[in-house]
């Protein structure tokens, strides 16, 4: 497929489910009461796929995700793939501190067709054993009893305080070789990245920013799921697609990217690009944030459109 | 009512609804599905009182709280309250990271006759600012919008990550003077504690361990609110006693308790605990906890009954 050499991992047996490329993290707009604004998502979820997004992550960090109820999460579920969105470009959030509200959202998500779930592990309790955790994902995955699953382990230290080990992941993918698929990587280090890649051949990995997306596809990795995607979706596809196709510049695309992504990671994530949909849409109702959140306020938004001047960043796709 | 002289702060104004002396945030025994098990619940929170407990905190972090559903939450609550166990004697924990199901959980306790909750700040996002924890706090009091609430915050900053910081405290304590009437501190570190004591001279402060009891007491502490009170509550309340009484030695009484402390202490608390009961009440099915916890193994347990020998800890208690 691709014209460039893949040094390592020589060969990779991806599970033909095990997704690929660019996979967008979606926003959740809200309405004014701060209940889930299912039109704008449903709209936002097009826009994102027409961007040229291979697929699309519902309810992750960047979903706000755990600051929603299992019942708020299964009826935007519900709403989105009633609205049409293909079940297969989906992959949706489903790990929660209970079990019992994992294997509720993972059967849902099952029932409403879509296969692919990302799975953050319990994360109250710090400090927890491998053991423990194995447990955690064990039981879910027993209980849900799906043959069809496919689970991508979620492992985000800086935010749950919960590490997915080598050794976990080891031994989930021993346990588990049909169910479990891939990890998304947040951790921001590269290194910890390329021993994933290095060590789990049959896993999709993805590491979780565009920052380290060209480096990642020339290791082995399976693309990319980035939460700036919600702004500059063009971005990520544009070196994902100069990589996979071996013309233009994947470097200069990456450089271009990487930029933009520096930009925005000086303020507030979520706010951050929640402002920038309102600003380029002209439309404040996406501002708003669901606490412990708070939206980013009129002075931080002026400097971050000032950062974003100068770069290859192009607001006005916003509005398409 | 104690006979010492309580140095700092020379008056406290408390609400008669703030608790006061030993509260025992109750284990929560599972059944071999892992479920709980609402009757070997109730028999422990009887045996609780009956030892001496003045009150009982309901799913904080000792009740594997976060590891339940809403719906198993409520169930429990349901089930103590109308096993005749007195809502005035209870405290429950309803702070969740969706602001939805605090507020579900908090109108549920208020319906059950329970006044009093244990709020968490939502924990997932981490580094927040005190913005949106105090509109996290505030959305859910607004929400719930009931007078006869009385709101303990819970500070415990290593497993939450999320500190309820003197600034929050403030705030919240400013807006609603009628509701915000504590907080459990369970930073284990007493110059917080002591910090918290000085400032808000009209919240019921509680240390998170006996451990601090005694100094906590002589401060201006309400009490504490204690996780080994569950397998030595005699031990917590005979300090409570011996200083409020001004009879027997109080600093003995503390020293004693917290030898036992730290004796657990080198052990999982939570697994430790169950083991504790479990060996002593013949009852094996008190080990069970909920992943991603680990039951004690054999061999540690061995070793905390061996590391209680010695300290002042009555095992034979537990059968009672």
């Amino acid at each position: 497929m691709n014209a460039e050499t893949v040094p390592t991992p020589a060969s990779r047996s991806l599970d033909s489910l095990a997704a690929h490329g660019v996979w967008s993290p979606v926003l959740v707009p809200l309405r004014p009461d701060l209940g889930i604004d299912s039109g704008r998502f449903v709209a936002h979820a097009r826009w994102l796929l027409a961007q040229g997004c291979h697929g699309l992550a519902m309810f992750g960090t960047t979903s706000e995700a755990n600051s929603f109820s299992v019942a708020e999460r299964k009826a935007l579920v519900d709403e989105v793939t009633g609205a049409g969105i293909p079940p297969d470009r989906l992959m949706v959030g489903t790990g929660c501190c209970a079990l019992t509200d994992s294997v509720e959202l993972t059967r849902h998500a099952l029932d409403a067709g879509c296969r692919r779930v990302l799975m953050l592990p319990p994360f109250y309790y710090k400090g927890v054993s491998d053991e423990g955790l194995f447990r955690a994902f064990a039981e879910v995955i027993e209980r849900v009893g799906e043959p069809a699953l496919r689970v991508f382990l979620y492992h985000f230290p800086r935010l749950s305080g919960v590490p997915v080990t080598e050794g976990l992941i080891g031994r989930l993918a021993d346990a588990f070789p049909e169910t479990v698929a891939g990890v998304k990587d947040s951790s921001g280090d590269w290194s910890n990245t390329r021993m994933m890649l290095d060590r789990f051949l049959d896993l999709a990995i993805f590491p979780g920013s565009e920052v380290f997306l060209l480096d990642g596809l020339r290791a082995g990795a399976a693309g990319c799921i980035t939460a700036t995607s919600n702004v500059n979706p063009a971005g990520a596809r544009a070196i994902f697609d100069a990589w996979e196709s071996g013309h233009g510049d994947p470097d200069a695309k990456q450089a271009a990217a990487t930029t933009i992504r520096r930009a925005i990671d000086r303020y507030p994530g979520i706010p951050a690009q929640k402002y920038l949909i309102a600003h380029y849409r002209d439309d404040p109702a996406w501002r708003t944030v669901r606490p412990p959140l708070a939206a980013l306020d009129d002075d931080s938004g002026r400097d971050l459109l000032d950062a974003l001047t100068g770069t290859e960043f192009d607001g006005a796709r916003l509005g398409a």
